[in-house]
């Protein structure tokens, strides 16, 4: 694997994807409840792999599933009510049986950080055992963040 | 079908569950949003089956579905934050191929009203074709309701 | 009050808001669990209201909010993971106390109904005092709807 | 403050709250979304709270909240619809201005871990503005921890 470090502060691919905040997802505190950041990972994650030629729906289809295994989030700043959300999302680490991504959630109007967390993931089937992640996709993930980087590989 | 009004005010057998308001469930008016009142209506009706000896898992597992083909909720008065609530259910409607639940919502500690409604449903398979209702269940829904009041089955 | 059916046939303005299904939206019935449609139907209101010039959320600033007073939801196909889907809204009825926005929810792809429902609000103040709809707001809604077709005023 | 692991695996005062999985809580892999863990969390703090004489919903009604700043959760084992879940709660660390809760999700039948985690808290008021905590709290947490146990105080 891939030190999650070193990809994330140099030539990986980071995508974007926008979102924005549902009053559903407010809280009487008046800001947008912790659990949905963790949603709003999801978003980004599922997101990222469209980008870049997986659908996680037909990836899942195809009996393989992401489970999610560990989820971290430093909350920086409050969410807000209607805030359009930019969700930042990283490869940090690829291996061939699981993987991990990185986000970073901002304000899209300032640019203000609201969040940073990762999540790791084990590639599994539909009854929870361990796959390894089948070629079509870890070459999809690979290619996304190497181009033109050919010493860098992730994973 | 047996009409909807005249099993709700009569003999139909009534089930009462309890739950708390979550913070996560509560948004910036204060409130508990209100499509958690929906959340609370399947409480009421997976304890109303657990009661009367049908495990909705079970059910389920067991390839008859209870899918939700409409529902409606009339809001009385907010519900708030750690707000104790109790769901009062009952079958307003039985039939082979369908059924209906009425809900009402209180506060535990006054027993004000919070909200009333209720969900239809189609029994159905996995892949949401139509079923008949197996008569194990059947029956149990019937005794529930019938108990010493032979001459107003519901359904 | 404008008759509720009138208005949702022939001239009203409609609003088409599109948002994706989202993994967390899913139930373990493999398609998204019913209260979500009220959350969608939520985000269609609140797309409708920017559309006409009316930030819901400063709206709410101002000191007038929607309380929701009823909901209705019909389900007509469900709807799945990642599937993308459209949410035309209308009102269907505005008076100075209250108003009803009605729903047609449907799968971008094919246009396939998914559901449609309808939801009363009254407007109120953050004590949930019933207030009147100020004039600048009503304007907004009314001209929406009456462009053009200066005989069949909303509300 | 006092040193987590410490606290962790000695003598801490331990919660334990009890609560049912949602079938609203499930997603399309048949088990529990990964952001439920979080509000079921949420739940254990409170009850762990209310347990000791500190009702969450006052002590913010009193202008003292407990805003999240951090939060991590490995998940060991999936939950499924219908489980019965233990939430086991205490408090990791207290300081003036900041403290920690840990968590254990186990399975109530068969207590086989389901996740475990922790959340990271910063006292605030009605603005964000940080706050020291009032000593009647503090003084709560800390009796709950020591007691026959002077010479291991939490914070």
């Amino acid at each position: 694997m891939l030190d999650a470090r070193e990809g994330m502060h140099n030539q990986s691919y980071v995508h974007e994807a926008r979102l924005r905040v549902r009053y559903a997802e407010t809280d009487q505190m008046g800001v947008a409840y912790n659990a949905n950041h963790l949603i709003w990972m999801e978003i980004g994650r599922v997101e990222y792999c469209r980008s870049i030629g997986i659908r996680y729906r037909d990836m899942e289809e195809g009996g393989v599933l992401l489970a999610v295994v560990e989820v971290h989030c430093r909350y920086r700043h409050p969410a807000r009510y209607d805030d359009e959300i930019v969700v930042r999302t990283r490869v940090e680490a690829l291996g061939s049986r699981s993987m991990q991504f990185g986000y970073e959630l901002s304000l899209a109007a300032t640019g203000k950080a609201i969040a940073e967390g990762y999540s790791k993931h084990v590639f599994c089937d539909r009854t929870f055992k361990p796959v390894r992640l089948p070629d079509q996709y870890r070459h999809l993930f690979q290619e996304a963040n190497v181009s033109g980087q050919q010493h860098t590989p992730v994973g």
